[in-house]
C-alpha cells in the first residue's frame, strides 16, 4: 500500500464531479454555457462600490486579520437582519459563523456534528457536496426522494415534486443525528411549504435530530410564493442550523463568504471547526458585504431594496426560459425559487440520436449531445440523487437563468435553429 | 451525553489559544500592541493598486468562482516563480494549491495525508494550529523541541537555538508519517541552514517520511542568511509539501491566500481536502496577488523587487526594537529572518512582582503583568511548546516588529520611561 494514498476517511467520497466534468466539457467544444450556477452580468453596483470603498479606506486594519468567526460589522448586521425573520435576538458572537462561501458553512456544520456511526437523511435531489461531507465526517447518508406528482399534462411545476410522508418518516432512527434539507432547492427551484416543513420539524423533534436547513437561495423567490425558515418553526430554533451565502443573493460567488446561524450550543462546534481549518475569512470581503446589507436592512421589504428587486428582475428572466424551452419541445418545470429550471427533454429523445455518448445516465448523455450537437450547455440532474435513484432524474436537464438576456435570447434563437432542421 | 457535543475527533483540540485570550487582553486593557503578528501600516502601494483595478475591472467573471484549486493567472506565475528557485518545473495544476491562507493550506496538508495511528513530529516552537490539526487528522504529535545552545555571555541569537540530532532521530520510528518544520521560524527568527535541513532530510529519506515544510516567511530573511528551501534539497521534492503565504509575503494577512506546493502525487491529496472543504477561494485577490506576484518575477533581485525591500525595510525595525528591548534590561534574541523578536525578561525578574497573576507559566504571568503595568503587550512564547516542554520559554517573551516607526517609538518611550522609575 501507498503510505502516501489518502486516509481512510477520504475513501468514498471520491466519485466523479460533475461540475470538473462539465468545466471541461464547456472548454473543449465551447457551447453557450447555461450549466454552472453563476451569473453572468456585474453584481448590483452598490455592493461593488462598497468594496472600492473598502479597498481605498486608509484603515489598515481592514487587510489584517478580522475576528476568526466572523468580523464584526457583519455578524452585527446579519444578527439585526435574521433576528427580525427569526423572531428572536440572534447573538452576533456566539450564534452566526462567518465562513468561507455557504459551502464552508456546510463544512464546519457537518464536520462539527457528524461523527462515526451517525446517520444523516438528505432530501434529494441535493447539492453533491453534502454526501461527500457527511462521508468524511464518517456519518452515513440516508437519502429520501422528493417524489414526483403531477398526473395531468398541464404545466410543470416545482411544487410538484413532494415528501412522501412514510418514506420520510422511515429514514428516521435513533441514529439518526441530522437532516439535510434545500430550500429552495437546487436543481428544482421547489419551495418547501410551512406545512411540509412542519412534517420535517416534527419527525425531528420526535427524534431528537438537528436540521441543516441549506437555505442560500433564501431571497430569490417568485411571488405568490414565501421563503419559510425552519428555524422559525415553533420549537425548531434551539434545533437547526441555517445556511446562507453572500454570493448567491449579491451574485458574487467568486467573494467566498457565506454563513451559518443558529443556537449557540451548535454554533459552538462549526466554530471549532472553523478555528480549526481556515481560521478566519478575508476581512475587506466582510466589510463590503457588511455594507451592503446595512442598506438592505435599512430598505427592506422596498422596491430599492435588493432582496426584492433581484427576484422582480429574474421572473422576466425565468418566464423567457420557460417560454423557449417549451417551444423547442420540452417541458420546463416553472421553479418557485432559485435561480434554475429543469426541463424534461424526453419528447425530444424520439428524434435524436445519444448513440456516441456511453455514460449510464441518460441525462449525462442528452446533456452531451446537446453540449456537442446544439451548443447549449446543461447539467444532468443525476448528478444531485443518490446511486440508487439517480435513474428519478433521468428525463431532466437543468439549465440556469441568471444570465443577461441577450445570451438567454441567443440560447432561444440556437434551439429554435435546431428546431428548425428537424 | 450531550447528543450534539462535538465529535470525538475534536476531543483534546481544545486548549484554550493563546491568541483568544491575548486579543481579549488587548481589549480590555489597550495597550500598546506587539503582540499579534501582522503590520500596522498599508500593504504596498502595486497590490492595494492590483485590487483596486480588479475591482473596476467590468470582467464578470473576476467576482464569480474560479478553478476550485487555484485561480489559472495565480497558479500560473506561482509555478513560474518556485520553479526557478526549486530548480524544476512545477506543474501549475497538480502541484499547486491555492487555500484560505497558509492556514488552510496546512489543514489541507495534514487532513490530507494524517490517518489514525500516524505519527507526526513537530519541531518546537512551533505555530499552534499545527498540534490541533493533527490531532483531528488522529494522528499522534511527537514534539522535538530546539535546544538553546550558548554558553557565552554575548549577544543572543536566533541560530542559537539547535537541533539535537539524536533526540531528532530518535523521535522518528515506522509509524512516523510526517515531519513539520517552519523556517524561517516563528516565534524564534531562527533560518534553519542548509545542513540542518540535509539532517533532516536524511532521516525523512531513511523512514520515508513526508516533510511539511512551513516556509510562510521565506521572503523576510536578513542579510547575510538566506533561505534555504527544503523541496530543493537532493531527493526532498519527491516527499516535501511547501506552504506559502500571500498574507506574510504582502502584510496582507486579512486576505486569507497562502498556497501549497510539492509533487502531484503529494498534492492530490490537499486537492481532495480542499474540494471537500471550501472548493475554491476568492476570485478577485487571487487575480490581485497574481498581478503583485508578477511584478516581482519581472524584477526579482533587483532592488524594487518587494521580496528584497522589505527585509531591508524590516531590519531597521529590527535593530531598533533590539536596542529599546537590551535598554530596559532584557536580552534580545536577534533573529535571523520573519518579523518576531523574542527576548529574555529574566534579569528584570527581582525588580517585578508577578503575584497578582496565577497563570501556570512564568512568561504568561509576565506578558500579563506587562500589558497591565507597563502597557505593552507581547506574546508568551511557551504557548509555542507542548505541555512538557513549555517551561523551556518561561524566561521569554514574543514581540512583533513590523509596526510603524512611530509605534515603535512609542514602545520604547514607554518602556523608558518604565525603566526610569525602577
Amino acid at each position: 500500500m501507498d503510505k502516501f494514498g489518502l486516509p481512510a476517511r477520504y475513501l468514498g467520497t471520491q466519485r466523479k464531479s460533475v461540475w470538473e466534468e462539465y468545466v471541461q466539457l464547456a472548454a473543449d467544444y465551447n457551447p453557450l454555457d447555461l450549466g454552472q450556477g453563476y451569473s453572468d452580468f456585474l453584481p448590483p453596483e452598490h455592493i461593488i462600490s462598497a468594496l472600492d470603498q473598502v479597498v481605498k479606506n486608509k484603515n489598515v486594519l481592514l487587510h489584517q486579520y478580522t475576528r476568526g468567526c466572523g468580523h464584526p460589522r457583519l455578524v452585527s448586521v446579519l444578527s439585526k437582519l435574521y433576528s427580525r425573520f427569526i423572531g428572536r435576538s440572534i447573538n452576533p458572537n456566539t450564534e452566526i459563523l462567518i465562513s468561507a462561501g455557504a459551502y464552508g458553512a456546510l463544512y464546519c456544520t457537518i464536520m462539527g456534528h457528524i461523527d462515526d456511526g451517525d446517520e444523516v437523511i438528505i432530501i434529494e435531489p441535493f447539492f453533491d457536496c453534502y454526501e461527500s461531507m457527511v462521508v468524511t465526517a464518517g456519518g452515513t447518508p440516508r437519502f429520501v426522494p422528493l417524489r414526483f406528482n403531477n398526473n395531468s399534462s398541464s404545466e410543470l411545476k416545482s411544487s410538484d415534486w413532494t415528501l412522501n410522508p412514510e418514506e420520510l418518516e422511515n429514514a428516521f432512527n435513533s441514529r439518526t443525528k441530522a437532516i439535510i434539507i434545500n430550500t429552495p432547492n437546487n436543481p428544482l427551484g421547489k419551495v418547501f411549504t410551512e406545512s411540509e416543513l412542519q412534517m420535517v420539524a416534527d419527525l425531528c423533534k420526535k427524534w431528537n435530530v438537528m436540521c441543516i436547513s441549506d437555505e442560500v437561495y433564501e431571497w430569490l423567490v417568485y411571488e405568490p410564493q414565501r421563503h419559510v425558515r425552519m428555524a422559525s418553526l415553533p420549537g425548531m430554533w434551539e434545533r437547526t442550523v441555517t445556511i446562507g451565502s453572500a454570493g448567491k443573493t449579491y451574485s458574487i460567488t467568486g467573494w467566498k463568504i457565506g454563513w451559518a446561524y443558529g443556537p449557540a450550543n451548535l454554533i459552538h462546534n462549526l466554530h471549532v471547526v472553523h478555528r480549526n481549518s481556515i481560521y478566519a475569512c478575508t476581512t475587506s470581503l466582510q466589510e463590503a458585504i457588511a455594507i451592503g446589507y446595512e442598506k438592505e436592512l435599512d430598505c427592506l421589504g422596498q422596491d430599492n431594496c435588493y432582496f426584492i428587486s433581484l427576484p422582480r428582475q429574474l421572473e422576466q428572466k425565468k418566464n423567457y426560459m420557460a417560454d423557449f424551452l417549451s417551444k423547442m419541445g420540452m417541458r420546463p418545470v416553472i421553479p418557485d425559487g432559485g435561480y434554475f429550471m429543469v426541463a424534461n427533454w424526453s419528447s425530444l429523445e424520439p428524434e435524436i440520436d445519444l448513440s456516441a455518448e456511453n455514460d449510464k445516465y441518460k441525462d449525462y448523455r442528452f446533456t452531451k449531445w446537446l453540449t456537442k450537437n446544439v451548443g447549449i450547455q446543461g447539467i444532468p440532474p443525476s448528478a444531485f440523487y443518490s446511486e440508487p435513484h439517480k435513474a428519478l432524474a433521468e428525463t431532466l436537464v437543468r439549465f440556469c437563468f441568471i444570465k443577461q438576456d441577450e445570451k438567454l435570447r441567443r440560447a432561444a434563437r440556437i434551439l429554435e435553429e435546431w428546431k428548425a432542421t428537424k
